[in-house]
Formats: structure tokens, sequence, C-alpha cells
């Protein structure tokens, strides 16, 4: 173990930020021991604190910080990152294709589906309709969960791709989060619901869960 | 070489996509050649046809098809699958937390910036109320760059991330495009402009760009 594994990570996070709930996945999976630092993303306070922001200038998490200050942010650049100093329990299939695969599922959700629906483009769309950021969100969850069915009918064994867990499925129980929080049935998504539930089940998913946080309930 | 470099891969691309513009710029560093497929974005026919539904569910450029039909999508997912296959002239830093950072900045703008204001997005909106695409544009990439800024006056040196190409780079110049074409104002955001300078003048960039592709000009 090198030098720099010897400090705890610090994770920025909140329980139900779709992005911070992937990254605290990965660590349960890798077994990383890491100190919990809430950032309460309803309060503008919290966001635009210059400690905050010089951690993260996008004023979002998650943020980690490692080597007594290197603060990384982008929840697939954290897990990478992650598997780069931990490779054991690898995330990443060794297969050039299956890993491209892997990390194509999990960037369909984090680019293509995520970004449409987070809190502050939600904020954007009810300040200038009441109520038009939920139709916003089930509109775009649909499209992206009809593209995602169709590449895990192509790629998915039990899990995402093939049989072992991959970083795609650390990005699985968020978004179906976010599907039921706006009410999308997901019947017409059966590979979705499948793997969702053969992943519910592993105990690092149950404790990256938001009700599992040191924060849950925070603004509920 | 192994057998599977043998075969020369496809790219679907669309000249002004930004996405796919990315990957060329990758498959340019890294001297690989490619046989070009155009995929007309504004034409409903060509990405609802069965067989481009088939290569990608989410029916965007780019896609790589591979090994005579594997088919990746997700530009990022894409580029790290070309690093994978040919690790010469590498788009990723060596060092862990810098490898971190060039990842961030790319996840930055394709994952935080980039849907906000992809062609599908705007269309959606200008059907609701003409017009309304461009100021949504105008108000994420202005947040956006923001934040950009400041992650490149952490990390940038000639380039995003220190001297040498990333993959942080990639995604520079598409975006500083799409800036000019909503007449975002650049100058608060003095680091995006140098290093969009600083790499304009790169053959392997210059490559890249939408006017020197087969299908330039095409709905223009």
């Amino acid at each position: 173990m090198s030098d720099k594994q010897q400090q705890k990570p610090i994770l920025y996070s909140y329980w139900r930020s779709s992005c911070a709930w992937r990254v605290r996945i990965a660590l349960a999976i890798k077994g990383i021991e890491y100190d919990y630092k809430t950032v309460n993303l309803l309060s503008q306070e919290e966001l635009n604190a210059p400690e905050f922001v010089k951690i993260n200038p996008a004023k979002r998490v998650p943020a980690l910080v490692v080597n007594n200050g290197e603060a990384i942010t982008e929840s697939l650049a954290i897990v990478e990152y992650l598997e780069d100093i931990h490779p054991e329990n690898s995330l990443f299939p060794k297969d050039p294709v299956k890993r491209a695969y892997a990390r194509e599922i999990a960037l369909h959700i984090t680019s293509g589906m995520q970004p449409l629906q987070n809190s502050s483009v939600l904020k954007f769309l009810n300040t200038k309709e009441a109520g038009s950021g939920a139709k916003w969100a089930q509109h775009w969850l649909t499209v992206g969960f009809g593209a995602l069915e169709q590449l895990l009918a192509k790629h998915s064994g039990k899990y995402c791709v093939g049989d072992e867990v991959t970083v795609a499925d650390l990005c699985i129980p968020s978004i179906v989060y976010n599907a039921n929080r706006f009410n999308i049935d997901l019947t017409p998504f059966p590979n979705v619901k499948r793997i969702d539930s053969n992943l519910a089940i592993l105990p690092e998913f149950i404790a990256a869960i938001p009700d599992n946080q040191p924060d849950a309930g925070l603004n509920a």
C-alpha cells in the first residue's frame, strides 16, 4: 500500500444525490474507508461557501478529497480513480470491448439521462412554470430508459454487462429511484427492472442507499 | 498488432456533432485509419432506420463499429476504448490524480454542459415555445463555462491538465463552437479561450473540425 492510500479520503455527499450514490457503491465494493461530509444541496449558503466552491467549482456532489487536499469531482472520474488506485474488486471488465460497453451504459445514464432531470434543471423549469419540471423529467427519463433497455438487451447477463458487477451497475439504482420518484412505469423495461432487483440484494449496494447515509432524512 | 486492429473501424458521425468531433480528434491523435459513415442527424428516417438503431439504440452519433460488428457508443467510452487498444500517444496522464482531473474536466463538459444544449433538447423546447431553445442553451452554457474556467485555473498548463493533450482537451473545441453559435461572450473565461487557441493550431485538431469532414455543409 502506498503512502497515498493511508489517508482516509473525504467524500462530500448528500444522501439523495444520484451522483454521490454511485461513488458510495464503488467505495463499498472496493472496501475503502472514508469520512462522510454532508453538503446540503438545498442550501444555497452551503453550495456557495468559498470552502466548498474551492473543492467543486460546479457546486455539486460528489467530490472526493484525497492525499490531504486534492479534490476530484464528477462521479465517473472518481470511480475510474478508485479503480486506478485500488484495482482489486475491479469494476471494469478485462476485455476492451466489454469494458467499453460498461462505460457506454454508465455514460448513457450519467450523460444521456441524469443531467436532464437533476435538481438545478428542474428548479429552473419550475420557476418559469410551476409543475413543468416533473413533466420534463418524465419525458426525458422515458426516452432514456427506452435506449437503456435496448443496450441491456444486447449486453446484460445477471448484471448490466455479463455476470459481473461493473461501473454500469453503479448507475442503475439511482436512475431507477428517480424513475419511481417521477412515477415512470418500468414495465416496458424488463431488463432494467431485473438488473435493479439483482443489485438491490448485494450488501455493498444496500450500504450505499440514501436511507443508510448519515444525513438520511435531511430536508425530507 | 493484434488481429482485432487489422480491420478498419467505422465511425458513424455527423460533421457538426460535438460528440463525434471528440472521437475524430482521438482517432487523429492515435493515427487510426477509419471509414467515415455519415448519419444525417436532421433526418428522422436515418435516425430511426432499424440498421442504425441496432448500432445505437439512443439514435445518436458517434458510434464506432469495431471487430466486424461490435458497436461502441458514447464518445468518452469510445475514447477510453481507443486508449485501451492503442496506448501510444496517450490521452490520459500517468499520475492517477492528474488522470482523474482530465476525466473530470471531460465529464464536466460532456455530462454537465453538452446534454443540456444538444439538438433534441433544443428542438423539444422550440416546439413548445419558439426561440426558447437558444435562451435555455445560453443560460446553461454560461453556468457551465463558469465552473469550467475555475477547473482550468486549478489544473491547466498549456492545455487543460498540464502541458500535454489529454481527453479533456478533446472536449474543448466543440463546446467553444457551441458557445459561439449561441453568442456567448467568452471574455470572462480566459483559460477556456487560451486553451482553445493552443489546441486550434494542432494538425490533429484541424483534421477533426466540422468543415474538414466528408459531409461538411450537409443541411447548412
